[in-house]
C-alpha cells in the first residue's frame, strides 16, 4: 500500500518525525514523501540525521532557508504545495491514501493561502462534506459540528442533517456499533434540560437504523458519562463534547481522519510544535497511528 | 472531626457502602449515621452484614420494607428525612460536615418532595448560591452553569457573574491556581469562533485577579486540550465541558462537593445503582474520597 506523506511546515516538527519514523512505517506501508532533495538535505543537515537510502520522494519545487520555530510565508507556501502534491497523487491513484504532517495556519495566512486547514482544502477540492473523525483504536469520535461558536450549535441539530451524517459515517467506517451523544446535560433528562434529543436526535437514530435495517446507532447517550469506559465509537454533537474527553484520555496517540471523501486522508492530531522544532524530542506516536490506520 | 452521614435511598447501594466502609472511614473521621435501629437492622440482615459495635446513629424515624432496586415513595421520603437530619446536625454544630449517600430523584418525586437533588435543597435552606465542584485530588472542576439546556448557556456568561463566582470559589477552596475554561471551541480563536472570551471571560479573569491582588485565575483555556495533563483545578463554563473529561479520567474516584455554604457537604459522585443494590459488589472509592476531603 502506497501512502503520500505531505511534509508539513518545514520550520516545525514534521520533517523530524518523518525521517526518524521511516524505518518503522516501512513495515506497514510504502511511503512517498512530498518534498524535494534540496529541502530534504537542508532539514536532515539541521537535524544531523542521515537520510535513509530508500527515502522515496516526489518532487515539490522550492528552495528557502529553514528557520526552526518561525512563522514564515515561504515555509507556509511550501507546506501547502506539498499537500497539493499528495492530493494529486491520490486523485490519480498513484497512492492509496495520504497522511499529513502539521501545517501552520498563520504561515498559510502569511503566504496568502485562504484556507484555515487541511480539511477545508479537501472539502473545497472534492466539493464534499468531509467528516472529521479523531481518536485511536480504543476510542473514535466523529464531530457533527466543528468550528462554530457554542451558541450556534443547537441550530444545526436537525433530524435530516443528522440522518445524512449518520449514514455517511457508517458508510465510511462500517463501525457496527456507534453511540450518538445527546446535546444537553443528562441528554436532556426527558425534555426538562432541552428538547433537541426528543425532537431531532432520537428520530434521527431511528430513521438511520431503519434505513440500514439494523441497530447500528444507539443513544442519545448522556454526554458526561459516555466516555467513562474509555472506549467506543461515538458521534459528538459538537467539537469540545467529543474532543475534551478524547484528549483527556488519549492525547499523544490520537489521529485525525478525513472521511466521506473520494480519497482517504489521515493526519497527526498535533500542531507544528514550533517550541520544540529541530530539538529531536518530538513524539511520533500519533504519526505512527495515522499510518497504521491506513493499513487497516 | 464529626461527620453526619445522610444514608441515601435504602433501596440502593448507599447502606451497603456505609456499613462496609465503616472501619476505614473511622481512621479519618467520627461518623454519625442518620438512620434508626429498625431500618439499620433490616438492611444489615438483607446484606448479611454484622453491624459494627461502634456504629453511632442519630435517630431518623420510619419503618418500612426495603425493596432492593425499587423506586419507592417510602424509601424516597426516608432518604429525604435522613438528609434533613444531617443538615440539622451541621447547622447546630453537632457535626463539622456532612457526607451524603445517593438518593433517587424519582423516589423523591413519588414521595411528593419537590426538589431535584441535594444541592437544590441546600440552596433553598441556606438561600445561598452553592457552588458545585466535582473531582478528586488530581483534578477538580467547578461548574459555572449546571443543569440548563445547551442553548441557554451563552446567555449566562456575563462578566459580573463570573467575577462573583471566581471569588466565591477562591474563598471556598483557597486553590492558588485556577484555570478558567473558554466557552467556545479553541476558546474562541481570537473572536473568530465566538466572542464571549473577549467580552466577558478575559475581563472577568483580570478583575478577579485585581481584586485578589494576585494571579490566581488564568485562561481562558482551550477546552479540548485543558485536561490532557489529567490534573489541575478548573472552572468549567458548563456541565458537560467539565464533567465529560473528568468522568473519562476519574469516574470511580470522583466526589461532589458543595461549596460556598455555611456548612460543608461532600457526596459520592454516583447514583443509587439500583441494578446492583444489595449484591455486595458496589465500589466505595468515591465514598472514601468524599470522607477524606472533609479531613483535609
Amino acid at each position: 500500500m502506497k501512502v503520500a506523506i505531505s511534509i508539513g511546515d518545514l520550520n516545525g516538527v514534521g520533517i523530524e518525525i518523518a525521517i526518524k519514523s521511516h524505518e518503522e512505517i516501512k513495515k506497514y506501508v510504502r511511503p512517498i514523501y512530498c518534498i524535494n532533495k534540496t529541502m530534504l538535505n537542508k532539514a536532515a543537515k539541521l537535524l544531523n540525521y542521515k537520510i535513509p537510502h530508500d527515502f522515496e520522494i516526489e518532487e515539490v519545487k522550492g528552495d528557502f532557508e529553514i528557520k526552526p520555530g518561525i512563522v514564515d510565508a515561504k515555509s507556509g507556501e511550501y507546506s501547502f504545495n506539498s499537500f497539493l502534491k499528495a492530493i494529486e497523487l491520490a486523485k490519480t491513484n498513484k497512492v492509496d491514501a495520504i497522511t499529513t504532517l502539521p501545517i501552520n495556519k498563520e504561515a498559510w495566512n502569511k503566504a496568502g493561502i485562504k484556507y484555515k486547514g487541511h480539511t477545508e482544502v479537501l472539502r473545497d477540492i472534492f466539493k464534499k462534506d468531509a467528516i472529521m473523525m479523531l481518536g485511536c483504536e480504543k476510542l473514535y469520535v466523529a464531530l457533527f459540528t466543528e468550528h462554530i461558536p457554542l451558541k450556534e450549535i443547537f441550530k444545526k441539530i436537525k433530524k435530516d442533517n443528522l440522518v445524512k451524517f449518520f449514514l455517511d459515517f457508517y458508510n465510511s467506517t462500517h463501525f457496527e456499533k456507534i453511540g450518538v451523544l445527546g446535546l444537553n446535560p443528562h441528554a436532556g433528562d426527558g425534555g426538562v434540560l432541552g428538547d433537541e434529543e426528543i425532537n431531532e436526535i432520537i428520530p434521527a437514530i431511528k430513521e438511520a437504523n431503519n434505513i440500514l435495517k439494523k441497530e447500528v446507532f444507539y443513544g442519545p447517550l448522556v454526554p458526561d458519562t459516555a466516555f467513562s469506559k474509555k472506549k467506543g465509537n461515538f458521534i459528538a454533537m459538537y467539537h469540545d463534547q467529543g474532543l475534551a474527553p478524547l484528549k483527556a484520555l488519549y492525547f499523544d496517540e490520537s489521529i485525525n481522519v478525513s472521511l466521506n471523501l473520494p480519497i482517504l486522508r489521515t493526519s497527526v492530531d498535533h500542531g507544528t510544535a514550533f517550541d520544540i522544532a529541530y530539538k529531536k524530542i518530538a513524539k511520533n506516536k500519533s504519526y505512527i497511528n495515522a499510518i497504521k490506520y491506513i493499513k487497516t
